[in-house]
């Protein structure tokens, strides 16, 4: 979750919302770490859990990230959660819930449908109040 | 929705599970046309709904499509519901239900919960047997 909150302060830092992700291999190497760019890449989609499974299905050739481990700031939004359900990710870590637009313990609550085709395990609550003070800081310093 | 069912069918003869997509501007000119790429790209978010939305707001500048359609041969998954309403896309227009993956009228419902920042008008059926005719024929010829 470190490497994570680090990609969440670099994104701050080039003006993007702070979300940090971090994929970590079966053998517990990351991977694939970035944060948020969807103003960067003029890219709706460019979310730090996105950006980072994209990397890592691209460097191993699969589709599918089997046995592996997503870290990342923030509760997941629907896109997320349901991309982490295709790339068949085993566990999701996410530090600060997000109950505007989550879609993990909130609204699509993705996971708990049948369309659904993985449930991966899901933890949360690890360094919770530094990744919200990082989003709290960042939307008050712009308001 | 003829394009949108071209590229179905172009999907199909890459081996690709025969989606297609077709995005429209506000002016009725299709900006951006697709069909599932999610095994050439090894990318689990390469459906045919995020490969449109992402070439127009690249081609755009902006992570917005704001009065743009949306057309595509099968009801979008939680993932590409999830993406069109964070490009504020106005109109979907979806040709087959999907009750195994859907998320918009199945499953995950992304559209009708508060965290979906936009519900954008959704509309199916149109060329729907046509549509789920070439998904029953790639899957039968697999099998």
């Amino acid at each position: 979750m470190s490497v994570a909150l680090e990609e969440a302060r670099a994104a701050a830092a080039r003006g993007e919302v702070p979300v940090g992700a971090a994929l970590v291999d079966p053998a517990g190497q990351v991977v694939a770490q970035d944060g948020n760019r969807t103003r960067e890449l003029n890219d709706p989609s460019a979310h730090a859990e996105m950006l980072v499974i994209r990397a890592a299905c691209r460097q191993s050739g699969s589709e599918r990230l089997t046995g592996h481990s997503l870290y990342v700031t923030l509760e997941p939004c629907a896109m997320c959660a349901a991309v982490v359900a295709a790339a068949r990710i085993a566990r999701v870590y996410y530090a600060a819930s997000d109950p505007k637009s989550g879609g993990v313990e909130h609204g699509a609550r993705v996971f708990i449908h049948p369309q659904s085709h993985h449930q991966p395990e899901v933890y949360h609550g690890m360094a919770e109040v530094e990744a919200a003070a990082l989003l709290t800081d960042f939307f008050r310093q712009r308001r």
